[in-house]
């Protein structure tokens, strides 16, 4: 099924503004999780760009960041026009970050349409996905506030959860609670359930009904958006500063969704992945008959001698590390970067933060 | 004690040639292991030096090694007259080294005694060092072709054996024989026996005899090296490198000290080590309470994060590689360089050289 592009009004927001350390040391402040390959070719925001492609087209689509990462933005998405990369004036959190893309999107199109996805996950069925996301914009011009909702493969505690009511006609369910990430039990129930999506951060919405609701759920912010735009639309840069700066750092969940009535959501079966984990990361290398992975996969990777179940990540451009060499060893993880090299036991990963810690108290902020 | 400085007729011949693999990727075929701190602040080369320091002066230190290693000699030892550094024309084994070193002496003084070294061992006693190379030094004035047997404390199989006779009243015992590296069950005789003493390669002689020895031993390696000689006093370079060209690329165990007779040893026991495995680079390393070391130990080493009984070597100087981080990993070995890092279960160490080979394979002759 080829995909058929969206209408002219739909616009599509990735948020780009992330700085998690968990694959520290291969992601650093300055270059996290969604600029790096991550076992792919291509980084996993342009994986996300490229998802995304035959939907709508570069002119419309959005990259909201902080301005550290403006250069890595322009450098990996060389197709996307300048001005469509949109800076945030200081880190918030997503609800600022969703705003300034509504408000951007309002301004080249009163009747604009937006869809909002972060730019560090993965989907192994791009198809199915652009379908799920086709299905919800067509919802969403019909009203509400639209999600997409992955359909839960295990009882996963990470994610939040969606809690959702009968399916309509086109496939969408009313979101009847947003749930925060569950207990161990609590997960296996709702997966039990099976009316239960995880929240992937995927919205859909036009961008006048978001405007609505927000003036609702939060007036304070909403108020603050209108005077944000109105300070940039005369110049006046400070006021606008300022005004960005009053808004709360929470996420959208927070501000809007969970507070909005008329939530729905397009359930999503399409191998969604939020790379969460090294395991996610390994994911996609292919192996030798021992076990052993190389990321890249290339000529030249690392030399395993009688090693097994290990993989290595070097890291990509200024990071490239040296050349690592496993001799004797089994489910390890090795990250070899320019300064720093981890050495790490597959199921101890969850431990490299103490050692993040520990470079902190010594100073070394240069290798966080 | 301290040590009386050795009659100005004395000389000592560092033996620098060596070029192992057994430290790889610390170890280079351009940065062999005598040129490496190992554990220590000083290199193995610079602590040999130091150790005979007392005894025969910079003037009368030889350095014998291939052309390649003349820089590193210079820079590591900068006290030494540049004409000090011997240059092998070719590598060849110890016997045309210690042939070259024998001619400079005998140049610089007709009645000169020559001490005979490896440049890449470690004493952990250099007293009881200095008085046994006193002892010997006194007793070759008096003839004979000298060796220094280290008294062996284990029936190690990497060595060869001296089987020795009665000592003499100076301490001074006949050699027998020369034994070549035994199996565990004959070294396990050899320790309870109590006779044998381990070959460790330093040698002590009246240059004179040496070449009278010689001469008797191996008489077409006697003629050559006078052959080198004459060439070399009328500056018939490429004659004298011919010659050079011709002698055997032998060890001084073979070509001489096996068939001569009137060969002694005086026995050692100072805590001899020929730093032939990580686990003796490791020794000198100060560990943490769950007995992890960093070398060199110095502030900001590695990081330890719930890790145990592991060791990391830093490359030094040009080599210095990226810091590691270990996290829940044991019994482990990391050697960060610039180009490599080996990550190596401890009790696998042997096999590293399998990695080497592999790399050599895949034409990265830059690596080893």
């Amino acid at each position: 099924m080829t995909p058929r592009p969206l209408a002219p009004s739909v616009f599509l927001a990735l948020l780009a503004g992330g700085r998690g350390t968990r694959f520290w040391p291969l992601s650093r402040q300055s270059l996290p999780k969604q600029f790096l390959p991550l076992g792919g070719e291509k980084t996993l925001l342009q994986q996300t760009r490229e998802r995304f492609a035959p939907l709508v087209a570069a002119e419309r689509t959005f990259v909201i960041a902080r301005a550290e990462y403006e250069g890595l933005i322009r450098s990996q998405l060389p197709e996307l026009p300048p001005e469509n990369v949109l800076v945030e004036p200081s880190p918030r959190d997503t609800a600022p970050a969703i705003g300034l893309a509504a408000l951007e999107a309002r301004r080249r199109a009163p009747d604009a349409l937006l869809i909002v996805s972060p730019s560090d996950h993965r989907v192994s069925d791009p198809e199915a996905f652009r379908a799920a996301v086709t299905a919800a914009v067509l919802r969403a011009g019909e009203g509400g506030l639209g999600t997409l909702g992955v359909e839960p493969d295990r009882a996963a505690t990470s994610f939040g959860y969606l809690r959702t009511g009968p399916a309509a006609s086109d496939g969408a369910r009313p979101v009847e609670r947003f749930v925060e990430k569950p207990d161990q039990e609590t997960a296996r129930r709702f997966l039990d359930e099976g009316n239960y999506l995880w929240n992937a951060g995927l919205f859909v919405f036009r961008v006048a009904e978001f405007f609505q609701a927000l003036a609702k759920a939060d007036p304070g912010f909403a108020a603050g958006l209108e005077a944000l735009e109105s300070a940039r639309e005369s110049g006046r840069e400070n006021e606008a500063e300022a005004a960005w700066a009053r808004l709360p750092a929470t996420s959208l969940d927070y501000a809007l969704m969970e507070r909005a009535s008329g939530v729905w959501t397009i359930p999503l079966k399409a191998g969604w992945d939020d790379v969460g984990t090294w395991a996610a990361a390994e994911k996609p290398l292919s192996r030798d008959e021992e076990g052993n992975a190389s990321a890249p996969d290339e000529e030249g990777g690392a030399v395993f001698t009688n090693s097994s179940n290990s993989s290595v990540f070097l890291g990509g451009g200024r990071e490239r590390g040296p050349l690592p060499v496993l001799v004797g060893v089994e489910d390890l993880i090795v990250v070899s970067t320019r300064d720093v090299v981890l050495v790490c036991r597959r199921d101890r990963v969850e431990e490299v933060r103490r050692a993040v810690e520990e470079l902190r108290r010594r100073g070394r902020d240069e290798l966080l």
